[in-house]
């Protein structure tokens, strides 16, 4: 069998002569992913060969590539030996984790439900010591030194909880400190005596199709202890929701999806632990928020009627379910609860998100929540309404499907300025660092500057009338350099080609076209708008103009807009603190209308209206034609 | 390292000097049993010496062996080969299971409980399709469709359910059949379709300390469609309660003795669902009831504090449980309900077996209910009080203890006559074959034979006044031969020792004195009672007036007597189909009064009185001694 000598860190594999390529690189322990899941089109798995040949497929997919470079998901292995070169920027899963969040930022609690009220309460329990003659076992006693505590409540002793009892109620004379979580009529005992953090941390858990965030919180204290952010380890197989259904349909498949999910969801959780100290049985619940697709693939549920007509979900309101039945490293019997969704298309994350804004109260005026991410959800309402659609917007916004792409993590172009005379860029780099890609916030901003000073024709094309230095023009091509080889982390330059500013394009016609439809229905216009809040896991780094600028956001007076940074996380952090915002979710997600917008077809023409900067009608941005 | 050579096998294996025999029995693939728990006092583990040694170590306790014969629980291999000889009888696991029930036969439901309400509902639905604008999942229609059924109960879908239900209800256009068990509150979906069975099979399982009985029903039918008996491979740990208590107390023991109870439960449901033909997801519930320590150890519980004061059972009610978390070869998520129990040493097998009387109607009078097996359990009462405890009887009663001993099966000598010129026995076998051994209703039978005609004294001692042909004195131990080499179906004589008898007259002076207690405290006398319940293991075999001959039972009218059988698994059919059933259990429980015989010193002197044939106070056995 030919060996596979891969380089630079010069492992060797051997496989059978026509395995494809990419399979050879995992099997050697290289990380490597096709977002694209191994169809050929993203290129982001392209690798240099050195000796031998991979030939990729008669039929692929055409790709502008150099002699010497293939596309690993699609070259096949000959007969001979073969030595490949993987470039830095090659697919391979980075360690691209945003540092841990400010551990002293406490969630605000709105006013009208200030009361910490948090999902686990750790109760200090006295039980009796057992006596002869009451005929009363362990859990009998329990339950009995619980009662004061729960009232009217079933207490719920698991088989994990019944082991640990005996032992438990004896090692301090009777003096215990349980972990409990109410779920209506019943109280759970998730533990009898949990590690170091004593059963007092709780876990919110933000589960996007790209982009995965866990916040660790003391519960008795409702302080943040710890924030990670990472890509979802399911971009391996597929970029966007559609792709990982497509994805789940082999056999095999769907289990692979939920073992990816729940693994990111664990290397998150572990760098925490490790970060602050803590041990996976100190973490007694979770909240988990996540699209509606998220949501089926880490549950393990069949996703596929979600993609075929009447695109129907398995469940919106998940039951709790435990730790160890989702496979998080949380302690086993940790309850885990997810955010309830409200169709196929708008899930958890939209319900979570709304509790960090006010338009749901019951006396406020007309505004529209905006979530951006690959999926781009859209509510729009007030106490009285909530209507609610979802659009396919891909990875843009998050860094993905951008050639030096990444997401707001340390090394990220995250704001970008153009020179007027030159073209140029200056910008601004998370963590100040050299520039390793550009991330959402950097390429509005790439996109609002470059149109803004003329770089960038209305139709999202570099301009070939204004020559700038920055720009490269290659046949019918062009790429805009960012930073030289010299500038960057990486060692070679940072451009963005007219594909990628393509990507973006369709990425703002897809989700302000979903606002305009949704205004159209309700028959308002923008200007009624008393409030938009946008969501989205910008990191702090959006520029509200320049969105507006590229026809991303609505042409509407700064002070009405309300930048929310990642909602979804911050609103199951929220739920993890407060049973006012956990019965205000389950009351929203009950009242929201949903708006499937593959059965409305005006919202084509309006997405095609949008593929322009800002917009065919300008009428509808006169502070950018201004 | 030294080869031991297993004869009539004739397999090796190769150990290292010093280790224990029976290890390497084991090792071999010999099922080898040490009933006693290694300390080398039952015998059962004897082997023959062919070539080589393995001397028992100095020390050991004392033994009558011929010089070639070792305990395998005691005996060291050497430094040099070994070959062993296995005899027939020795402690192996033998198939010594009954024959599978008769399928006819309908369990009695009580005039008052007639109504056939089995745990395990089997619903045939119609869940409508799904429909765009409804904007209802998959689960939303199911409990819809469940509403007219399941009333204000919560329809609870475990993550398995939700797994199987996208596809489950597009199959057959949402034609289902749905296999639900209502918990109070909750109604658990336990499966969509399952297999040929189609969810309409339960379980009723003893799990007794020597036998394990279970029986498989259909619930719409309410009939019997499978019974199967065998020995708890637990014995391996221990004869007793007591013993096994102690083998828990090692690191990982706990885990085997669970394992071993589960595995039993297996076997014994694998050979059922072979014979009729069903798949083990067609069991969809279980009713389980068993003494508080069997439960304690098939749920995994530590048992310590059963055995040390104030003797304190972990749980008493035990809340529904999976077959999967028990490790049950029945459907995963079957859910499994077990008898509650009323006292350390009173447990769900008495609650169960109280179901198959009339003592606890409103109007009954005063009856006693006593279960006769490895612990016997008494309760007395009737519609206004219930007093209830337990006693430690061993084994003798289901052939344990007992050198030819086995269970009410296939080859057992299950009747005994003896012939009152000469002493010698004639026997019925249970299956008309050659008898392999003698089981519990046999050895009173026996005691009873020779007791009525002199062959053995009231002490339990063998006549030495009266020689018999059947009765071989060696020395100053004598042994009763039951059956020759030519009769037995093992090729050896059948034998019955002093030890065994006297391990028979410590088992029912343990079971009359506690009766003499309870009846005591209750201040009446064993003529007032109405009924005289007998619960146990015996078969159709058992000789009620035998039983009254040896002091086992009171002296009372026949007429008086009921005998039960096993009462434990009668119950749990009985639970598995009807509610009435099932509420009336929880009652029983709640209302009986748990007496405990550790703290009654009167019972010792009780005890020590009944320790004679049929008892020191002939007064007590009119019938006996006329």
């Amino acid at each position: 069998m030919p060996v596979v000598t891969i380089q630079p860190s010069g492992k060797t594999v051997r496989v059978a002569p026509g395995g494809v390529l990419i399979d050879a690189l995992r099997l050697a322990g290289e990380p490597f992913e096709a977002p694209c899941g191994g169809q050929g089109t993203c290129g982001r798995c392209t690798v240099r060969l050195i000796a031998g040949d991979a030939p990729e497929p008669p039929g692929a997919p055409p790709a502008d590539l150099p002699l010497d470079m293939r596309r690993a998901c699609l070259a096949r292995v000959g007969e001979t030996d073969l030595t490949v070169f993987l470039p830095e920027a090659a697919g391979r899963a980075e360690d691209r984790d945003e540092e841990s969040g400010d551990p002293a930022f406490t969630p605000d609690l709105s006013p009208d439900v200030l009361a910490l009220s948090p999902l686990a309460e750790r109760l200090k329990l006295a039980v009796p010591e057992p006596r002869p003659e009451d005929g009363l076992s362990d859990a009998d006693r329990l339950e009995r030194a619980l009662r004061p505590v729960c009232g009217e409540a079933e207490v719920v002793l698991s088989l994990p909880v019944l082991r640990a009892l005996p032992d438990a109620l004896r090692r301090r004379d009777g003096r215990i400190e349980a972990a409990v979580v109410r779920e209506g009529r019943l109280l759970h005992v998730v533990d009898l005596a949990a590690g170091t953090g004593a059963g007092r941390i709780g876990a919110a858990i933000d589960l996007g199709t790209t982009t995965v965030s866990v916040q660790l919180l003391d519960l008795a204290a409702g302080r943040v202890l710890a924030t990670r952010s990472g890509y979802n380890d399911q971009i391996a197989c597929g970029q966007d929701v559609i792709s990982r259904i497509n994805y789940a349909a082999a056999p095999g498949r769907l289990a692979e999806l939920q073992a990816r999910a729940a693994a990111t969801i664990n290397r998150l959780l572990r760098r925490m632990r490790q970060d602050i100290g803590l041990a996976a049985a100190d973490v007694v619940c979770a909240v988990l928020s996540g699209n509606t697709v998220m949501l089926h693939l880490l549950l393990g549920i069949p996703p596929e009627y979600l993609r075929l007509a009447p695109y129907t979900p398995a469940l919106l309101s998940i039951p709790p379910l435990t730790a160890a039945e989702l496979g998080l490293d949380l302690h086993p019997g940790a309850r885990v609860h997810c955010s309830p969704a409200v169709g196929s298309y708008v899930g958890g994350d939209i319900t979570a998100g709304l509790l960090c804004t006010e338009m749901t109260d019951g006396d406020a005026e007309i505004s529209l929540y905006i979530d951006i991410g690959t999926n781009g959800e859209i509510v729009l309402g007030n106490g009285d309404f909530l209507m609610t659609c979802a659009c396919s917007a891909g990875p843009a916004f998050e860094g993905g499907g951008i050639d030096c792409g990444m997401r707001a993590a340390d090394g990220a172009i995250a704001a970008v300025r153009a020179d007027d005379a030159t073209g140029r860029a200056s910008y601004t780099v998370i963590g100040a660092g050299r520039p390793r890609g550009i991330c959402g916030s950097g390429m509005i901003d790439l996109m609002a500057e470059l149109f803004r000073h003329g770089w960038l024709e209305p139709s999202g094309r570099l301009s070939r009338a204004r020559p700038s230095p920055a720009v490269a023009v290659e046949g019918r091509r062009a790429r805009y350099l960012l930073a030289g080889a010299d500038e960057s982390a990486t060692g070679r330059p940072l451009a963005v080609s007219e594909a990628d500013l393509e990507n973006l394009l369709r990425a703002k016609a897809a989700v302000y076209s979903a606002c305009t439809l949704l205004l159209d229905q309700a028959g308002i216009g923008f200007d009624a708008l008393a409030r938009v809040y946008v969501a989205g896991g910008f990191g702090r780094h959006l520029h509200l103009e320049n969105a507006v600028t590229i026809g991303l956001l609505p042409d509407l007076p700064p002070e009405r807009f309300r930048y929310l940074g990642n909602a979804s996380l911050k609103g199951s952090s929220l739920l993890l603190l407060s049973r006012a915002h956990r019965e205000r979710q389950q009351a929203l997600a009950r009242r929201m209308t949903y708006v499937n917008l593959s059965h409305e077809p005006a919202y084509m023409d309006h997405y095609t209206a949008a593929l322009f900067l800002p917009h065919t009608d300008s009428a509808r941005f006169p502070s950018v034609a201004k």
